[in-house]
């Protein structure tokens, strides 16, 4: 796949992006952010959505929206996505877009959105105590934010594959019905491996285990110095017998860029030495990014800027799909 | 709640509105269309919507949308909707409209979509498989067209309470969550007795025992004359005993403004005298409707200018509603 794509980078566009829910971390960067800021810089158009409607569940986020919007932003241009060539937008603020999801639904039966395993998952791990329309429909409206940009490719972990699924399976019965509006997007696994949080469990910002984009040198280097080891003192790359070790090494070894055997082969025993080399590691390896950071952070009017000219691109394609779709399902009257 | 629309008609927005499957009939006359005629003769503030994305899962009616269209719009100008005074808009051409079903969706559990009876009974007699997606959203939907235009007055049948119920809920939880953007809205229950079809059974386009708006008085006379009665020549207006003969003896008593009992006293004995008089009595009627159908039907390019207008207006009162929607809930980033 990423042979195709180098060969031929304007054949491609890409569709991601992130539910509005705090800062985005280590597990992030190294999961999904790196792989977009890569397709980028081959050539490849960049669509990032900040799913804001998707947040309206969690009580807490949804209260002090805009205030996690600018943050989202932020860490978008620290990790170098560039405004110049990606369009970066908002759920709320592209109509044409969210009217997709109407004859997309129409595509779609109940059982097959009941059988949705991300759906599934998440209404055993919601707090609500019945799932809401918005979560049922999820994947529909997904389809409606890969396929409003045509979007052909669609970075994911191996927990979204059911959602590009979905959004296939949409595209394939529209073009069937209606005639050929819509390409069949392609799932770009990532292919990098899992990071755990600081206390050995998964990374999560609930359990305050992960390393922000946005933290300062001190916060990491506080966090790391609390980070659970293990009584071995040599250390080495394990994941199964050793999972927290291991993903201290893991973390220090993409830092550094080199695999993790070789970065826990050059350490000292002991975990005093792996945490100060790790730490190190992070915090050369996020210097370049907490600077940019910071320097967007100080003209806020202007990352603002770069959303409502975002949104702007984004309504104006979603406008000229939709009036295509329109036209394709007799409704041009 | 008559009286007090008539004390203050200005208050009151009243949002109706067809699914575009085929000619309007008698009973849509007699049953919706008379007072939606009525409610704008008083002043009241009438939208119409043409409910285009709520046929999709009829193929016949879906692949033939734009003429489907055309006839709905001409049968509306026909019964004297007045195109200066109502808007007339289609679902497909408000995008902002149709957002608001996201944030709507978010207030409303799969249980509570789950449990409407409506949405039961459609599923029930369905011909698909499976009911879409867009059909288990459909109330949900309906809760945007109301408050699009923060419409507080909803003429239903009986059969559409529970609908009105989740618009209801949708606005008081959007305005306890968000503050107070919509109003509760009422509904107005049909006070028009139900109107047989011309072979004592439910009206219905698919059975041809409906008389079109748009039929000729030709046609009315042939399908009136083929009308099932029964053994005794006697006519009266008994509709459990007698429910064919007693439809007939109403649908005139409905054209000619007279109490059942009063018309069917009137007439002389004999299926064929009382079809008669049926059939001039609903020609009569209808006469002036068909007349001005013709004229609109003569100038179709003004027939969907009218349609054209009432979307534009429709998409500014959607747009300023969206952004009040969007400001309410944080998201006017």
């Amino acid at each position: 796949m990423l042979d195709q794509i180098k060969a031929n980078p304007s054949q491609y566009r890409v569709l991601t992006g992130d539910r509005p829910t705090g800062p985005l971390h280590l597990g992030h960067l190294f999961g999904t952010l790196q792989n977009r800021v890569r397709l980028q810089e081959l050539g490849v158009e960049l669509f990032v959505i900040v799913a804001d409607y998707q947040v309206l569940t969690d009580r807490d986020v949804a209260d002090r929206l805009g205030e996690t919007v600018d943050e989202l932003l932020l860490d978008y241009l620290a990790v170098g996505i560039d405004p110049e060539r990606a369009t970066v937008f908002t759920h709320s603020a592209v109509p044409a877009l969210n009217q997709l999801l109407l004859p997309f639904l129409s595509l779609v039966t109940v059982p097959e959105l009941q059988r949705n395993p991300t759906v599934k998952d998440e209404i055993a791990h919601s707090r609500q105590h019945a799932v809401s329309g918005l979560m049922f429909t999820y994947p529909v409206h997904q389809a409606a934010d890969i396929l409003f940009c045509k979007g052909n490719l669609v970075p994911v972990g191996r927990d979204q594959l059911p959602h590009v699924e979905v959004t296939r399976l949409v595209a394939r019965r529209f073009n069937e019905r209606y005639g050929p509006v819509f390409p069949t997007p392609n799932a770009l696994l990532s292919s990098a491996p899992v990071l755990l949080g600081t206390d050995g469990t998964k990374m999560s910002k609930s359990r305050h285990n992960a390393i922000a984009i946005s933290s300062t040198a001190d916060e990491t280097a506080r966090l790391l110095k609390s980070a659970r080891t293990d009584a071995d003192p040599v250390v080495t790359y394990d994941p199964v017998a050793r999972p927290a070790v291991s993903s201290l090494v893991l973390l220090g070894s993409l830092c550094l860029g080199i695999p993790p055997e070789e970065f826990a082969a050059s350490l000292a025993p002991g975990a005093a030495a792996l945490k100060r080399t790790v730490t190190e590691a992070v915090n050369e390896f996020l210097a370049p990014m907490r600077a940019r950071r910071a320097a967007y952070a100080a003209d806020l009017t202007y990352v603002r800027k770069i959303l409502r000219v975002g949104n702007e691109r984004a309504n104006a394609i979603a406008e000229d799909t939709l009036a295509e779709v329109r036209t394709a399902m007799g409704m041009a009257y």
